[in-house]
């Protein structure tokens, strides 16, 4: 099958309790397409830089069967940077420094190569350019996933609302979740959100694992306990990123297959985590992957008996 | 197998979001003798109340074959009294009182007819109280378990330090982990409290579920997405004695059995949040745990599969 992102290459600039990076690659493109190319060898990305994006994590990304045809490069103009630092609990962070140079005006052109696309993964944007994207393309893809953020639900609900009547998956954490449904129980929130539009929705829980969840399914996928936590950042992306790499490289999208995409992502989300940035998603190879994947079906396999 | 447990049989009185109640029938050992119940027909306890305790209890106790030879009953004396407040995310309480009562000076006297006993649940109680139960077995049970709480670090630590010495299991949540080891990863506290004694841990973490340790085996059990928490107290106290209930009832201590005694431990206390205090535990009958365990093994099963 093949696969379109839609999401931000960019710069960003890390702050956490182990250290603090100049700026180095990010953006929530980059961490889904190089989290994708793990499984998906058919990969397309639709995204904008500046004149100052390095060369060669262009070349890092085609050679990782990434086609860059819909990346537009904006002589003259700088790249999105952010900026932020990290509590010492690793879950919330301080936004210090969010330039949006190119992605002030960012419109989304679909090249006529990425026409007929059968999975769309839509990473953290404006809704409207979500929106935008969707309706460019001719043919409706299999499926439409999307993120989005606290964000864009406290400056642009309505926006959100209406670009999630046009998805089939929404991907975000619980916190979001909590927010967008305005109910603290995720059940409840699953529920609500999911009358929004979206048919399929998975809850990040961070180290606690994530949810999946569909009509009266649920699939509750097992956080693997890190001894460190260095830099949590794009792991929501490389979450997404696996997922989406999984199944559309499988081409199949049953509630079993769905499963399968979750420990996908989970497993490549454990390792972003582990260095700054990108820096372990680039060093880890296929066998890697699989010794990592094969700890996470061990750490949620059981075979019950009892009698009552 | 048998199973002694040791821990207050007492009064409860609670307000939630969504509601409050008078003086009810609470307890740890309480919690964990009828939790139990449903898989250990074989059952001790040590306790003590005052002679304000309903007779009621006791006999709703001794049907679920609970042998009540070591509960003493002072006369003239009033049943331990605790009365919380939750907040409105149901995870943080305020202790509104806490009266000893007949805890204060309470001397765990085990019966002779329960020397012998194969499995020890020590309820959270003084961690000397709780070492003194098991000096006083003639011999050593198959597995010591042990629960305790944040306020034990506070004012009793040596003493605490000192009873897990002595133990197999701690079991405790994620908060104490913390607490109890100075580390935030739950990973890295899983390895300092073994450190400390017990071979192996359990952390609860509440709707998150549960993890399980043991050399370098880990076990990381879903936690099913309710609507409504209504009341968690006693849902700690509810997964453990369920969690011993079956280990005891199967007289297996491997870790593949483990596994099994928590997914019936969570199964168990996901019934106990749904009403005030063990209204919904005494409510249930087999037909409902059964089917909310295969619900718990639906929630956290796949078959991964993929290709690199």
């Amino acid at each position: 099958m093949s696969l379109l992102t839609v999401g931000s290459v960019a710069f960003d600039a890390i702050e956490t309790p182990f250290g603090k990076t100049d700026k180095i690659i990010g953006g929530a493109g980059t961490y889904i397409a190089i989290a994708a190319s793990f499984f998906e060898k058919n990969q397309n990305i639709v995204a904008v830089v500046g004149d100052d994006f390095p060369q060669s994590m262009l070349d890092l990304l085609s050679s990782r069967n990434v086609n860059l045809d819909g990346l537009q490069i904006k002589q003259g103009e700088k790249s999105f940077f952010w900026s932020g630092r990290y509590h010492n609990d690793m879950n919330s962070r301080d936004t210090l420094v969010t330039e949006l140079n190119v992605l002030e005006h960012f419109d989304p052109i679909i090249p006529d190569s990425y026409q007929g696309v059968e999975y769309l993964m839509l990473g953290n944007l404006t809704p409207q350019v979500q929106s935008t994207v969707i309706d460019r393309l001719n043919e409706r893809p299999k499926l439409v996933a999307m993120d989005t953020m606290n964000f864009w639900m406290d400056i642009a609900m309505d926006d959100l609302k209406a670009t999630l009547k046009k998805i089939d998956l929404l991907i975000i954490n619980d916190e979001e979740a909590r927010q967008l449904s305005g109910e603290n129980s995720l059940a409840k929130a699953s529920k609500v959100i999911r009358e929004m539009g979206p048919k399929y929705l998975i809850i990040k829980k961070g180290e606690h694992g994530a949810l999946l969840f569909h009509g009266n399914e649920v699939f509750c996928a097992p956080g693997l306990p890190l001894e460190e936590v260095f830099d949590p950042t794009g792991a929501g992306d490389t979450f997404a990123g696996g997922f989406m790499g999984y199944l559309s490289s499988t081409g199949d999208i049953s509630f079993e297959n769905m499963k399968r995409a979750v420990i996908a992502g989970s497993a490549l989300a454990s390792f972003c985590v582990e260095k700054f940035g990108t820096e372990k998603l680039v060093q880890i190879n296929n066998e890697d992957l699989d010794r990592r994947i094969q700890e996470f079906v061990a750490l949620a396999d059981f075979q019950m008996t009892y009698q009552l």
